[in-house]
């Protein structure tokens, strides 16, 4: 390849969301790619929290609850999430986190199939997922299993033995897509039902629940949808299933009148019961600038700068570091919004390129993870990321002892 | 009684709390008593969210994991909070909701006392607990039941049948307080756990839970911790339990080894497998900033003042107000930091009351509750209340269709 810079930018100048990047806070000189980690931050962000401590909460405190609105942002929110991912207003609720919300509608889902036992997923699933499946399983005591199949053979593994097949739509280290609209229809033609997390799918890939006939999504607020660090999570419940949706965790704001306090619990009527506690209001209204930047943009148009991105930065990275391998599918209807890669020394090499301004994350035990947001990503971010990899490689600047220690947490 | 005005601000004058209102940004000429239901705002807390806004998240993006210590803050301010309640240090983490850390700790009370299967409590506990209760009761399926003590029969309701003490130190209607030592020895002495929560005590009334020999608390970070609206809360586990604590959100966070990724869940030695998982970043901050100002002060101070300020109002409205009936425990030793009252017309009062800047709130079906929070209420806020109130009963203000009607939600 004889791509200039130049190529890039001119990419850049004829790209329909270059605009959006004004959207961000992205400081200058960095090339972020871990949006799928921790989104950027909306510049309408710190307006708006600002607004809510010292207009809404500092002066008009209590008040708050009703005359800013807080009490209805888990449901408003929500609803605008729904339009990222298919579903319709009053199927989708922001609440507690990603893990909390998957053991609520896993609780559900096992108690609507009583008669099976398997939880099918992989074992490369994000780990939580699986921690959670544990965690209820253990406290139900009623011989719930979690097994596993490789990411191509889940149609296989679907039985008549499966309660519930739960799966991370893309893969966290891998990136790679599971086909939503084949395997949900596998399960129910096999009398199971589907758990989509939606983590690193939501803003990120276009997604259709309803179209693909899904039972249950839960999803992440602070990847994709650039809600801040530790967001608050949604959860989406097909409008079939809000009647007899049962989950355990039933707090007071779940409750059909909250404010009658009675001491009987009864389920709100609609995807409210899938509320739990007080709703977390600074982070809610963050979370609420971040969806908003999703919505100002066309999810065909995300798509498809999504794949030209990772498209551009497989084809440099693969020219230039012949010693990475390539984990993230090729074809395009198998990719979410990142470009992964293996090396031995993938830890090392991911210092040395953060320490040049390119972020990416690492991936134990040796993935090196570079996520791609195409409303603040640009096409020269791409060739510089390619670059200045290419010379953490061919310099071997990531052999040091200050980037091979490893004392980092995420 | 012939008290004036004038006789409390003298008490102002001498009050060695009173530089402590500076630390909050109350507005002016609103005499606010309803810190029981949301803190007012620290004045470091604008700040100090912004920075985290703008400088950790923004500019440093997902570093700030690492270098400003966000993945450490569940565990600071737990630190803090047990300073507060008389945990050590190890003991406290915050996560998640009141709500769902109950559900963490009564999974966790009932497996350490499987062959029992009675949950006593009080019918007037605050519904999130027994809704709590019930939700995990019907998962669990294996017949406990939740039974109900008077307030004042609790110590005569422990059995030899009683598996954990579920109780609210404070009573979020009447403010009545249970005896937390004598209660945790029955209950010990019957075989039983017990867990206490401490909603309306944290911040507010001196709690010691290793003199008392709690097993198991939890708290919330919006009321006396002045967190913000939907803080994050607290959870306190006995030192000698950690080891053999399991709970069932068994969430990415609380693994030994989140980083490893592994796929089979492991929890981490101490406190932090109560964590479940990504701690709320922004939240977590505000929380922090609402602790400190408590530990700005000494807590007896803040007790006597307390007293002092909910001796002085109850005298005041007995006084002018003989239609209200006082239902919070004249005793200071049963008394937390509010005062109540009932009467037929309680909404209506209560909306009368804050049209004229005195913010308290109404508790269905007939209860008045007003919160009182030493750092930053007034003697004076304590006449001026009292006075707007007995205007409001005597001119019967109330009696009006605009406060009549019930559209609020808290």
């Amino acid at each position: 390849m004889t791509h200039t810079r130049q190529d890039y930018l001119d990419l850049d100048a004829k790209d329909p969301l270059a605009a959006q990047r004004a959207l961000f806070d992205v400081p200058e000189g960095l090339v972020y790619l871990d949006g799928n980690s921790l989104g950027a931050m909306p510049k309408a962000t710190a307006a708006r929290v600002a607004h809510v401590l010292t207009r809404e909460w500092g002066r008009d405190l209590i008040k708050s609850w009703n005359t800013a609105g807080w009490m209805d942002l888990p449901r408003k929110i929500g609803d605008k999430i729904a339009r990222l991912i298919g579903a319709n207003a009053g199927e989708v609720i922001v609440a507690d986190s990603t893990s909390i919300n998957l053991f609520k509608v896993l609780a559900a889902a096992l108690r609507l199939n009583p008669t099976r036992k398997v939880i099918l997923s992989e074992r490369d699933n994000f780990p939580t997922d699986l921690y959670m499946a544990q965690g209820l399983s253990e406290l139900l005591g009623q011989g719930h299993t979690l097994e596993f199949a490789e990411a191509d053979a889940v149609h296989n593994a679907i039985s008549q033995e499966t309660a519930v097949v739960m799966l991370t739509h893309v893969n966290y280290r891998t990136g790679r897509m599971h086909d939503m609209l084949s395997i949900t229809a596998k399960a129910h033609a096999m009398g199971a039902l589907v758990i989509w997390d939606l983590a690193h799918s939501a803003g990120a890939v276009p997604v259709d629940v309803n179209d693909a006939g899904a039972d249950f999504a839960i999803g992440c607020g602070y990847k994709y949808l650039n809600g801040g660090p530790g967001a608050p999570a949604f959860v989406f419940v097909a409008e079939r299933y809000l009647a007899e949706f049962v989950q355990p965790l039933t707090g007071w704001l779940g409750h059909a009148q909250p404010f009658a306090f009675d001491w009987k619990y009864a389920p709100a009527p609609g995807i409210e019961r899938a509320i739990c506690g007080t709703p977390p209001v600074l982070s809610l209204a963050a979370l609420e600038c971040g969806v908003d930047t999703l919505l100002s943009a066309d999810m065909s148009a995300i798509r498809q700068k999504s794949l030209a991105l990772t498209d551009a930065f497989i084809a440099l990275v693969e020219a230039n570091c012949p010693e990475l391998n390539l984990i993230t599918p090729r074809e395009h209807d198998l990719r979410g919004s990142q470009a992964a890669f293996t090396h031995p020394e993938g830890y090392a090499i991911m210092q040395a390129l953060i320490s040049r301004g390119v972020i990416g994350d690492f991936r134990a035990p040796d993935i090196l993870r570079f996520g791609f947001t195409p409303l603040y990503t640009r096409f020269a971010d791409v060739y510089d990321a390619a670059e200045a990899l290419r010379d953490v490689m061919q310099s071997r600047a990531w052999d040091k002892p200050q980037f091979r220690q490893k004392n980092k947490v995420t």
